[in-house]
Order: C-alpha cells, then structure tokens, then sequence
C-alpha cells in the first residue's frame, strides 16, 4: 500500500516539476513490441505521433530478414504498426528508421543489440524445438566483465569473458577461444547480442563440445565511431595492426594470469565474425605459433600473406581452419575467394557456405559448428 | 590494402542491395555527441532532417540537470544541435524527445543507460580532479553475470556480481553487500550505469573500504513492463513479495554457493535507490536476522512495519541504518519522514540530505558513503 502511495506521489510530483511530453511521464503510452504471435507472425509498434514515416529496418545497415524497409502504419493514439510473417523461427535483430534519416531502437524493447554507435533491437522467434542459442534450464556459465588499463592505447579497455558451469568451484584448467566481434560492435556483442554464452551452455549439456574459457575483447581502438566534430568515420580494419598487439600483450596475458586456462597452442583458438573475421585470420597467421584453430565468419581479409604461407606448415600447424559464409553476404565473394585459394593450394581447411547474410543467425551456428570442432585432441 | 578493399566493397554492396535511408550507409553522417568541451560546455547532436521538434531531455521522465526540454536548433545537412553549460563536473543521462512523444537514446554516443524500456544515454563531465564514479588506473575488480533458472518464476533471470581486485587468484572470502536497482532500471544498471564497479575500486585503492563482495540481482519479475497490448503497466513495487521471496531463496543461496563469500549476518548488507530503497527498507527488515546494514537512497516503504519493530531490537541488530535523499527529489518527503520516525522512536541512523534530485549522481556519491561504512567491525 505505501508502495503504491510512494508510486502516486512519484508520478504526481514528476509531472507537476516537469512540462515534459506526456509519454514519458505514463508508460501506459508505451505500447507492446515486438509482439510475437504463436503463429510466429510479428507485430513491431511505436508510438511517434508526429512522425511522418515510419520504416521497420532488419539489422539496419544490412537489412537481414526485411530485405528492404518495410513501412509502419499510423493508427490510434499515435501508435504506428506494422505486422509481418509468419517469419522462420530464430533470432532477429531491427531498428526504426524515421522521417528519412532518424534511426533508433525500439523504445518499448528491452532486448538491445549494443553497438558502438546506434543501438538497435532484437528478438526471437521460438520454433518447435530450441534452437542452438534459444536459453534452456541447463547448468550455465558466467560471462565475466574484466577491465583493464592498457599500455599500449593508453585508455581502460573492457574484455568479456565466458567461463564454463561449474569453473567458479572447480580447479580444472580449459582451453582457450579468442571471439572477435565485428565492426560497429563492442565486446559486449557476442554475449549481450550473439547470445554465445547460450550457445555454449547448450552444446556443453548436450555433450557437443569440450568446456572452454571464450576471451572476448573489444576490437577497435576507440569506443566512439568519431570524437571530433566533422571528421570523418576512420575506414573498417585501420585498427588491425594496434589490436594484434592488444590482443597478444595485454588481453592474453591478462586472461592467462587471472583465469585457470592452458597455455599451449593446442589448447589456444581464434575466431570473429566479419571485421573480427579478417582479424581473425590476420593475427592468426602471424601468430600462428599460438593457435592451432583460426575461424573467419563472413569476413576475410589477409590474402597476400595467406598466399605466400607455406602450405605443408599451415596443415601441420593448423587443427582446424574455418571459413563460413552466407550466400546472400556481401562478404560472400572475398570469404568464398580464401576457400578457393586454401582448396588450389591444398591446405585443409572447412568451407561452411549457408544461406541468408550478414547476420546474427549466421554467425550463432558458425560459433556452434566451430566450438564442436575445438579442443577434440 | 586488403580490408580497405573489403570495406570498400562491403559498403558499396549494401548500397545496391538497400534502397535505406542514406543514413545507415555512411557513417560520416553520424554527428559527434556528446561533445564535451574543455571549458565543461557540452554540445549535443542529432541528424534528423525531417523532424519538426528535438527536445534535450535530461533523464527522461526525471528531468535531473536540463530541469525542462531544451530545444535544439536545426542546422545545415538535417543536423540539430544544442550547446549548454558550462556544467558542474559529474555524471550526467539523457536522452531526446522527438516530435512531441518520440523518445530515443543518442544513436552517436556509445554510453547507453540500459533499462526495461527506453534506454537512453550517458556522459562524464570531467573535474580538476577525479570523481569517485571516474575510471582511474587502480586495480580492478570483475564484474560476473550470472545465469540462473528461478524456480519461484519460472525463467530465467540475470544477477550481476562485483569481486573486488584479486578474486580471480586469491582465497579469502568477503562480505556482500546486495545492491538493488530502481523502477525500470536492470541488473546492469548499477555497474552499466551507475559505476558501482568503479566506484567501490577507486574507494578499495584509496583504502576507503573493505573489500566486499557486490550482488545485484534483476528487481522486477518480468522483464518486459507490459507483454500484451493494451495492458496496463503495473504499479512500482507490484513485484515485492515475489522479489523477496527470490532474494531470499534463491539469489542469496546461489551467490553463497559459487563465491567465496562470508555467510554470518555481520558480513551481509543490502541496500538500493528508489524501488531499490522500498525493496530495502523492506526484505531487511522481515530479514533482519540475515542483514546487519540497510540503506535506502531516495526511496521508502514499509513504514508501518519500521513503526511497530522495537527500538531496542533494531539498534541492537543493525549495525548502519542508512537512509539518503536530495531536497529536489521526489521521493524527499518520504524518505525525510522515515528518518524522521526513527529519530522520534530513537532508533540509530545515518540521514544523508543531499542537494539534487532523483538521479545517479546522487546514487553514486551514497553508495560511497554507505559503502564506507560497512563491515568495519
């Protein structure tokens, strides 16, 4: 009851200090979306009762799933809507594009995609079995945020890091995957968005994988996309060289000295998705004496050095090389390019080609497809 | 030369397959914001070229440092913008209001305030000197989520956790203190938003407080506000009982079971802001024999409870009765008069008036206080 009084007062002097738009003082005015309906039809509403347009954008930059924007339409009460479907069952990741220009997430979605710049939203539609990143009641891992001052780039850093159940009372040492996100995101993005640690803790219960230590790093040198006014965006892979270094003087030897994680190459693996593809397969290479796993999900990059590389080494050296990619990517052509160059060259690898694109629900299965291939000897 | 390519080549093939707003295709449109000038000025951006009104909303719902939307002005390329200040150094969130009900978080700035709807943004105006919620370079401690399938609620839910400096590689166990969120807000928010986490380092190097275990635990039942369309929002503190039950019986059982922490009601604390606060003054007192500190930062409840419990029982059991709130805060007169029933009723407490209002600022500074004066004995 005092609760509920506290409430009244709350909402009566917030709105008696505060000539704000009445949206924000009544969440009543919030509407439900997404609303995903049992016949797997989805219902996306925002209230903007002064937009002119409103457009839903699949994965905005990439457009997944809408393939193009689709339009909302203006009802009741300000609130535009839009249903579509029924879609696949999996993961989804939108935003709202409005009055030609504005983008944003959904406001009423508590399921944010994280990003460097431009949050946008995401959810699932359930199938008639779990899918592989769908949580389940099965024991779970902990994904760890480690802070860290680094000396080479002079900033605190954040690095996530995903430990399997049971490591906070066990004395067992696992073995290692670096996950690389791609450009735009942040090292939050393979937990918070990716969903890898659910990824994980399924593969695990069902017996799929070996129990792993996954070390996600952020990989671009700074947080903000710009910080001077009118400068412009620095162009998709300029940090490359400073993150290798990062990676292998600060990340690593910070992860290997704090958590119980073998050291030898055998139990060490690489792996990213798009600009932590081409990472990937860079720092991978050049280090290549301290992983025997490198992986690249729809991304490439490297090439020159890949085509010098001895081939007759990178087959005994390498356990398992992993390329994937969707045949919608825009990235299909340059990933499909390096398994061409591996196959003429003869050096092992497995070339994953799926369909669909540049997104989320690719990169999910790349991670559980290659987590099953890891740590096998 | 080869990633510059594949970014070429990446953007260029979104391009043609996307008929989007330009927008999301080039990032050289996205405006730097905030920007925060040296003199404490701050410049806020936002490319909207067709939107009729951008109102900067400090803290939306709140209000707290802007105290009423300030509009920004239009300018060249669809670029609106506002620069106020020069202002007080500290934290500060916002986020803007479009069009007379839109509301969205700074798509520029990465700093985002998570919550269960509406996330908006964040920004650090430095001082001369450091604040307790800025970053310096002390030892850090872990921030952990952790997964779990609750019985009581039948789903699964998140509980942040801190582990002071050293965790990883020691074997002392520590005191915990049980950190609770307020309305709308989520387990992130406490170490996402408000810092906790840098807080309670920079306090640690100072050698301000004892190292200490941090638990924040999910506040609400469900994570959505609503999840059928046209259904009310529930009342703040709805979930109360259904959130003590949870603390109690399976939050504290599962923290106590995986970290090293110390299990005597000496060694445990529970405190929270606003809903946080309510919960507080609430679960520690029908737990009174489980927690020796209580705090309540800009919220109460439960009065009739705290009238009726013996003034000699409590002064003999609780070790700090901490309650803070700011004279612009809503919540002021409520948590003004619990501090006034237990002066009447000669029950010991700490009364920490502050200036401002309901916001992190504020949440920041008690949890330093608090902080400091736990487990001292």
């Amino acid at each position: 009851m005092k609760l509920l009084i506290f409430a009244a007062i709350t909402f009566a002097a917030a709105a008696q200090r505060t000539p704000a738009p009445a949206f924000y003082e009544d969440t009543n005015n919030i509407p439900v979306s997404p609303e995903v309906h049992a016949d797997r039809r989805v219902t996306f509403r925002l209230f903007a009762p002064e937009a002119s347009e409103v457009l839903l954008m699949g994965s905005p930059g990439i457009l997944e799933f809408t393939k193009k924007p689709l339009p909302l339409t203006k009802g009741e009460k300000g609130i535009w809507s839009l249903t579509i479907g029924p879609l696949p069952s999996g993961f989804y990741t939108y935003g709202y594009a409005i009055d030609k220009g504005l983008r944003m997430p959904d406001p009423s979605n508590p399921n944010l995609e994280l990003r460097r710049w431009g949050a946008t939203s995401s959810f699932i539609v359930p199938g008639a079995e779990k899918a592989v990143m769908e949580a389940r009641p099965v024991p779970h891992g902990t994904v760890h945020v480690n802070f860290y001052d680094s000396a080479n780039l002079n900033t605190q850093r954040m690095v996530y890091v995903y430990t399997p159940p049971g490591y906070e009372t066990g004395r067992q040492k696992y073995p290692v995957l670096y996950l690389l996100h791609g450009n735009g995101q942040i090292e939050a993005s393979w937990t918070w968005t990716g969903r890898a640690n659910v990824i994980l803790d399924n593969l695990l219960a069902d017996g799929k994988i070996k129990p792993m230590v996954v070390v996600m790093p952020f990989g671009h040198v700074q947080r903000e996309i710009k910080t001077a006014a009118n400068a412009p965006a620095p162009a998709i892979g300029a940090d490359m060289a400073a993150i290798e270094k990062e990676l292998m003087t600060a990340v690593k030897p910070m992860v290997e000295a704090k958590y119980r994680v073998l050291t030898d190459r055998n139990h060490r693996a690489i792996g990213g998705l798009s600009m932590g593809a081409a990472q990937s397969l860079t720092i991978g290479l050049h280090n290549i004496d301290h992983f025997a796993y490198i992986a690249a999900f729809s991304g490439a990059a490297n090439r020159a050095e890949w085509e010098k590389a001895d081939p007759e080494m990178l087959n005994r050296k390498l356990k398992v090389l992993w390329l994937g990619c969707g045949t919608e990517d825009f990235a299909y052509p340059g990933v499909k390019g390096m398994a061409e160059l591996f196959s003429k060259r003869n050096v092992k690898h497995v070339w994953n080609e799926s369909g669909a694109g540049h997104s989320w629900p690719n990169w999910q299965v790349y991670l559980s497809k290659y987590a099953q291939l890891l740590f096998r000897d």
